[in-house]
């Protein structure tokens, strides 16, 4: 289970102010801050990146890559600042992402089959809402991908990300139970290892107390993991989060444990 | 998921000195205590009871029964003390446990048949021994339910208990692998909706820094809740574990969740 920081969003001040006077330096602190705190992939949220978006994304893309060889996902809609990442990115890129909505699967999926990236494909409906149950869900994974190798893509580059829902909506429970059975069902149904992704900061949108959230995310993690996620989506900057992403990927891998080895690098 | 307290051991020195005394107010206290931090039942680790053992499990019995209301699972393989403690128990009781031993099959199975109460049964050989893997451990299973049928136990009696594996045993990680999958699969490989308890502290028995243990032990609570586990023995003075196990339940249960509500009663 890869562990890759959710941190780096353009509309963070501090990447603002580094972008508007095109200084590097700010960003690559905080990229640096973020792979000491355990982070294995950068996710760069562009947000909506209104105009210049593909010179500010070149730009993150530069700097971050400067200061570090960890995968870089691209997390844009926007097909112009894509496009420009993806022509930058030297490190290992992922796009993030697409899903059956049309303006995705015209503009966003080619993009991964041009530069012959990996891509997350996320299982919402065409219209962009979230599906019903576990069955719904499998069958837009279905459609996903095909979608992905109608387009050219290659199924060992496909990502699916099943779409954790917050636990403040009123089925959100029923919604994530649904999604760790999807998580785990996935392998068979499509017939390869596809791998999996989860946005775990989605679970506890909305208000409430920090410590029940954080406490609720070193819940969920385990389960995530034990379900065969592959890629976690996480503020690295939540120690104990990534402590217990750490732990739990080490129980769940299929070599011989030493739970007595401190030390042990990440794997 | 209910959290059984595991603390409650005759070899503790301030048990043993209450029993030798007759008595029962150090036990009382203890119980309550366990009680306060979120017990919901409570193991009486009887030991090997070497002299004397239907008159100390008795008085156990009663001095616990007599401050809580909690179900008593009566953990000892000593058929005198457990007959002495089923004749003495007005709570709900649960036997743990037999297993496919020939001793435990014919001395302790028929008594939790007699006292008509739940029993829990290890999938262990019948030599003792721990099985090499999950399709063992299903066989195990299969034969474990025989068993109880024909001793005349109702099956909606029989909590199965696939024996967590310590992770300093080589094949640790892989053994408790196994024991998940089991754990989510004996509902349906036994056609009926048959309970499972876990017995937390076998996952670290060995050397090791506490923090350690503590850390693998709340990431390991939400894996099994997720696959299904119903009854958790586990040391509830491990404040975090407690609360970990609360909330893995709260996630996997299909009430509607709120978890903005602290104060939610475990359920």
């Amino acid at each position: 289970m890869l562990i890759v920081a959710d941190n780096l969003q353009i509309l963070d001040p501090r990447v603002e102010r580094a972008l508007a006077g095109l200084d590097a330096e700010p960003i690559q602190m905080l990229v640096r801050q973020y792979e000491a705190a355990g982070a294995e992939a950068i996710d760069i949220n562009a947000g909506p990146l209104p105009r210049d978006a593909g010179r500010r994304m070149r730009l993150l893309v530069e700097s971050i890559q400067s200061v570090t060889d960890l995968p870089l996902v691209l997390d844009t809609a926007n097909p112009e600042a894509l496009a420009a990442g993806l022509s930058a990115c030297r490190n290992r890129a992922i796009v993030n992402g697409f899903s059956l909505q049309p303006a995705r699967l015209e503009k966003v999926l080619p993009l991964a089959v041009r530069h012959d990236t990996e891509i997350v494909g996320y299982l919402l409906r065409p219209d962009g809402h979230v599906p019903a149950d576990a069955a719904e869900r499998l069958a837009l994974a279905v459609s996903l991908h095909a979608a992905a190798l109608r387009a050219g893509l290659s199924e060992e580059r496909l990502i699916i990300d099943p779409v954790i829902a917050p636990l403040a909506w009123e089925n959100g429970l029923a919604q994530n139970r649904a999604n760790l059975e999807v998580i785990r069902s996935l392998p068979e149904l499509l017939g390869f290892p596809v791998r999996t992704m989860a946005a775990l900061s989605n679970l506890t949108t909305g208000r409430g107390p920090a410590a029940k959230k954080r406490l609720l995310e070193r819940v969920f993690i385990p389960m995530l993991a034990a379900a065969g996620l592959d890629l976690l989506l996480v503020n690295v900057l939540h120690g104990e989060t990534v402590q217990v992403a750490q732990t739990a990927r080490r129980l769940m891998r299929e070599s011989i444990f030493a739970w007595g080895a401190a030390a042990d690098p990440p794997g």
